[in-house]
């Protein structure tokens, strides 16, 4: 079997690209170690950027985005007990974000894909990248007691930090990393936000919290935590006990608890590999570099992957031009980088670090301090977080 | 013998905290340990914020200042081999520093104090404060075989890091300490500086370096180096060559060279000590806190607290106000810490760290690009180096 790019991996990314390669008229299948269902099931950020609401609407599938997603005027910090509102409409001359779950964004991205009538081959087993370096590329996968061949002009490596395609080039990559010693216990429910319309992001001495949202019904809370703490510890109250002692005494009044639906204890990465490109194998979002959650960039930065591959790949076939096949990592690049300091700076600057001495905590309170006191440090902070200019 | 306040140190700040005291009818009289031709002799910063020229010229020693200090609009960026001119002046509206360097300032004080017939003891030995817990301190000193006593209302310790003040209230105060894992060689040399417009702040491979001034007569440059190193190792050719590699190819070929009048190894080290009032004895700049000299916001900081401790006393003496007595300490910090994170965070961000890993060393590169490229970013370098409000 044979098209033209092979996208590894069916989640946001590997589902975009499709979706923007098909309405340039450029063939695509997408292979998926998992089913549909465990892909949806994900629970991942929500919060995006007008490049990446663009981006959807580029490729057809805003609609419910448009009248689903909520705007973000504003972000909400708090600390020494009091909450500084950050206007990032008006400082960044009127933009916004949108919280939109990405699991209905996956959904409505497969929704589109099968509308479409296009091939996404779930459970597909030990997906194989090869001959990327030649002129002919081709990835192997097994399905069904068979292995298959799908030959192909590209491969797009969209599969996420542990997936084959990072792998298939693990020797020739450069790995940048930082671990953080603490980990973000999550707890999803079915009760209205307590802050509907501006992610708030909480710095107590008992460490960090953040409130936010995937709708007007379901509430997604979040309070740091120690990495080696077991989920099955954290009782519903022991949750919600610990989420309003770190807030504001109005906000922790406000909060409407309710059974949570999911509970996750994660941890916290920045990566990223350098290049993005080997040959005619591309690395895209996850596959390439990891945010900490805190700047919610990991899926913003996914999408601008799949902007500038998805027009690299249109440029190649329809107008024989490989510019931007061959600048796209370096791009990508200048970008990633700008979102990983910024994401690395929040993550600092609201988290207690357990090693951190007293300097550097009166270094934070100073800055916090700073921050929302000056109009510059304070756009600073709005223009990244509705995202830096292409 | 009986004064209103008695100021232990002769460098700039309890010459100009006298000078003030003075201006407003408040006897003092000050006490060094050292000759005046040492306390001149030190070669320090020489960036003055606009609240610090004022406050000279407050002091009536603003003369020679205003006819000789040297503007600055903006300063200068060089990493990756390029040069990024900071705009301070348009992005502050239309705040500048003054170049004047500090051994000239003291020296303008020194001869103010001497023209009032106002009382410095130089060469007091064995200074110790006593008594400022209660209603009536003193400070005892020796000097000519005799011990002395000088009775006072007030104690000013303006005596600097190693001084006896902080030193008499050891075990009351918290101190928060960062010390950064490299030097500065300094060189001093009687030639006209590249950059006599702006200070050069360099990043590059081989490490930081600044080029400064004290007059257009007098160039002061620095390098990044091991702090391990000795000054006898590095001859002047072996300065000038490196100072040249670390900075552009443009700016490295402008250095006019000349034989070092001073050459010297300075560590790095940030510093608070809180509180900086017990009872009647107050700490006020060296004394009570340190930067980094990247920023150069010590000597600045110094006149801040000797603005806010004069005022006190004269509101005390004139008013019998106390307010500005008890709220000196917490006013000064709010500054200090304020000054402390932008002087950490700028020679974090200039430095080569010989400790940071890829990861690091890329979210500096990241850092660079935003700052230079971001006019809220630029703008929130620009309002810390002209000195935030106060």
């Amino acid at each position: 079997m044979r098209t033209q790019v092979v996208i590894i991996g069916a989640g946001p990314s590997g589902l975009l690209l499709g979706q923007l390669l098909h309405k340039a008229g450029i063939d695509n299948v997408i292979l998926e170690r998992q089913t549909g269902d465990y892909v949806l099931g994900r629970i991942r950020a929500g919060i995006l950027e007008q490049v990446t609401v663009d981006l959807l609407n580029e490729a057809g599938v805003g609609g419910r985005l448009a009248s689903e997603g909520i705007v973000h005027h504003s972000i909400e910090l708090v600390f020494a007990g009091t909450r500084h509102p950050i206007d990032v409409h008006g400082l960044t001359g009127g933009k916004v974000v949108t919280a939109y779950g990405q699991t209905e964004l996956t959904r409505d991205l497969m929704q589109a894909r099968a509308a479409a009538g296009l091939p996404t081959i779930y459970e597909a087993a030990n997906v194989q990248p090869a001959g990327f370096d030649g002129e002919h590329p081709v990835v192997t996968y097994d399905k069904d007691g068979k292995t298959h061949e799908l030959h192909c002009d590209f491969i797009a490596g969209c599969d996420g930090f542990h997936g084959v395609s990072r792998a298939s080039v693990k020797d020739r990559i450069a790995e940048y990393e930082r671990v953080y010693p603490f980990g973000w216990l999550g707890v999803l429910a079915d009760v209205p936000p307590v802050s509907p319309h501006a992610i708030v992001y909480g710095n107590s001495d008992r460490g960090f919290s953040l409130c936010s949202m995937r709708s007007l019904a379901r509430s997604r809370y979040y309070v740091q935590c120690p990495l080696d703490d077991k989920v099955e510890d954290w009782s519903d109250q022991r949750f919600w006990d610990e989420l309003r002692r770190r807030l504001d005494p109005e906000l922790a009044e406000r909060i409407i608890t309710g059974p949570s639906i999911e509970k996750s204890i994660a941890p916290l990465r920045s990566f990223v590999a350098e290049p993005m490109r080997f040959g005619r194998l591309f690395l895209a979002g996850d596959a390439a570099h990891i945010v900490p959650p805190t700047g919610a960039k990991g899926l913003n930065l996914a999408a601008t992957d799949v902007k500038y591959l998805s027009g690299a790949f249109i440029e190649y076939f329809n107008e024989r031009d490989a510019h931007g096949i061959d600048t796209y990592s370096a791009r990508c690049l200048k970008r990633i980088w700008k979102a990983e300091r910024f994401s690395w700076s929040l993550t600092t600057l609201m988290h207690r670090f357990p090693d951190t001495e007293g300097f550097g905590q009166r270094l934070q309170e100073a800055e916090l301090d700073y921050l929302v006191h000056s109009r510059a440090a304070s756009t600073a902070l709005a223009e990244n977080y509705v995202g830096l200019p292409l």
